[in-house]
């Protein structure tokens, strides 16, 4: 298996993310490339971070997992090449990375800096192509890591924020809001444990009741609260868009209520 | 061959087409994954089923197609996994495969049900990545569709608004309009059949006179009609868009007048 | 080694992209098939040959790349196919491959007639399915070019707007503007040469001076001019959009003063 996924700002209007993907073929002819997604928004590390978390286990092991969202790119940032028990993991050493390399701990980790592995001439706005492409195909051919440079410990944290709880409430924060519109928030099944059937939530100026198994258990149009399919509280609607119903954004604050 | 196709409403900023790819890649390392479009608008049903019908017969024998428009997720509707003569199709029963197996008849159907081949544990509300996805991995390897559940006689029928015709009269809608602005009526060849030439369109408050060969027939910014590449009449400007042109929106309504 | 690459101007939202890949592997079960962009604003064959200008090189020799931006689709204007040292291109004689074909030159070239390798039917409104694909099958398994029509000797010429330099003044304007709002213009650094640290940029009423080597390398929020990676003098702001901040647009003018 030669999967790499890749993960970007860049969109798909330019031509970045293909010519990231033909210099990774052209060391790597048998790597089978998959998107994540490109359209993290511009220099935007904590969304990058957090839909990487919620993907990269979802691959075969041994796939090459690149994050590129890196608004430091040609400035003295390093770049890392993590390896783990099933995955490798390329990024800028900008948090990008990290909560998925606290859910999957580092078995070792370099910093990438030797420029043999590299596309020449090495431009300083664009490592996607230079450096990122040709790395991760040295990794999905198996290439020793210990060759990319030297070893280092530590990582830039970013720990995605933390619910509060405090007696009967939590007050959390939307995260991260989808394509439909669900409003994905940062409170776990862990923090509502035992009280799902009673719990409110007070979004804006209503309030939502309970815990929804699907979206299609309350009737169409009618708002509700679900543990997500990536371990989350969200608020969504059956039908249509929470985010606009509720005129909700991110880092909006959503407080529940349990009794 | 291994080709699956995707055609979904997950859009493309969120990771669910990259995660539903991973999990179609652990179970079948030599799947190829085509996207047919992410970006069918959340929860249409019927532009889903026009999508598919258009594309499914431009695929290799053997290709597993994908559909994932399911307002029902995590509900009791059935997932259908479908065998014709040269595909399979897998989609809930809500009507998307529906105008494809009208042109390609399905030789048999199962409801989807036997957990053993699912992603565990199961969320309710992102079955594209929990079910779909391995399934669709089992069949792409040619697995036996009789140990995905039960047989299955039916399925829930959709059909494309029909054009009417009533004398030299034919009154259709647009079904849907692309990227370029071209406007895609119901109306097939055989509606107009020995008529193109006499053919006039009201559309708004302009008229369309005869048939166009193609958009290029017509002097750029000239607006005309053509049969596309799919069999439908549809309203076109050369080099613009008719939609933006005469203010079109799909369901509006085309009068077609024969002479 | 079998990659096709695609460039078009089909979007994402419909199944044009798709039905392509679809017919490709139909012809080609081994095609590698990497998309470069399929957001080309519609019928903009400028950007088009921009993009592919810029991309070609970086994929594995042998790469069928085919450009699809044809709004003359359906009428007399030719599709060529021409083989260069490295590569194969496919594209309307519209301009959209003679940038790239400037920088590699065309070592055979051919008219594309010969409907034994098309899709029949052959619509005249979707050559991207029914010629560029089966034909781009056709080459990327090696198929004999003089198989495909006969020989010519020319292609349509667009020659990307060159900058004009007056004196210690460059005049040049902006021809591309990517997804980060970074403004490219038609400046090389063969324009400016040995007076890159005394530059001054006019752009509408802002000065920027000098040249910046990395978008880190001035303070978040600042603009700077840098050479960008793909050889072209190009306006940015660190971590924020130069469209938005000067509020740029393709063809606005920037002027250059050396000293």
């Amino acid at each position: 298996m030669n999967v790499v996924t890749l993960l970007t700002d860049f969109g798909l209007d330019d031509n970045f993310a293909g010519v990231v993907k033909g210099v990774i073929l052209c060391r790597n002819q048998k790597a089978q490339i998959v998107d994540i997604s490109h359209n993290v928004p511009p220099y935007d590390i904590m969304q990058g971070a957090f839909l990487l978390r919620g993907s990269f286990s979802y691959f075969p092991p041994g796939t090459v997992h690149v994050a590129v969202v890196d608004p430091g790119v040609g400035s003295q940032r390093a770049i890392l090449a993590v390896k783990t028990k099933r995955y490798y993991f390329l990024g800028a050493d900008n948090g990008v990375l990290a909560p998925a390399l606290d859910a999957e701990k580092p078995l070792s980790m370099v910093r990438v800096e030797n420029k043999k592995f590299f596309l020449h001439p090495i431009s300083r706005t664009f490592h996607g192509r230079d450096i990122f492409a040709p790395v991760a195909a040295f990794l999905s051919k198996g290439g020793n890591m210990a060759q990319l440079g030297p070893r280092v410990k530590n990582f830039r944290r970013l720990r995605l924020p933390r619910a509060r709880r405090s007696g009967k409430r939590i007050l959390g924060e939307i995260v991260s809001i989808d394509r439909f519109g669900n409003c994905i928030t940062n409170i776990t099944p862990a923090d509502i444990a035992g009280c799902a059937r009673s719990l409110r939530a007070k979004v804006k100026n209503t309030t939502i009741k309970g815990l929804s198994g699907s979206y299609a258990s309350v009737k169409e149009g009618q708002a509700l609260m679900a543990v997500n399919s990536f371990g989350y509280l969200e608020i969504a609607v059956n039908g249509a868009s929470a985010r606009e119903r509720f005129s909700l954004n991110k880092k909006n604050s959503i407080e529940v209520i349990l009794r």
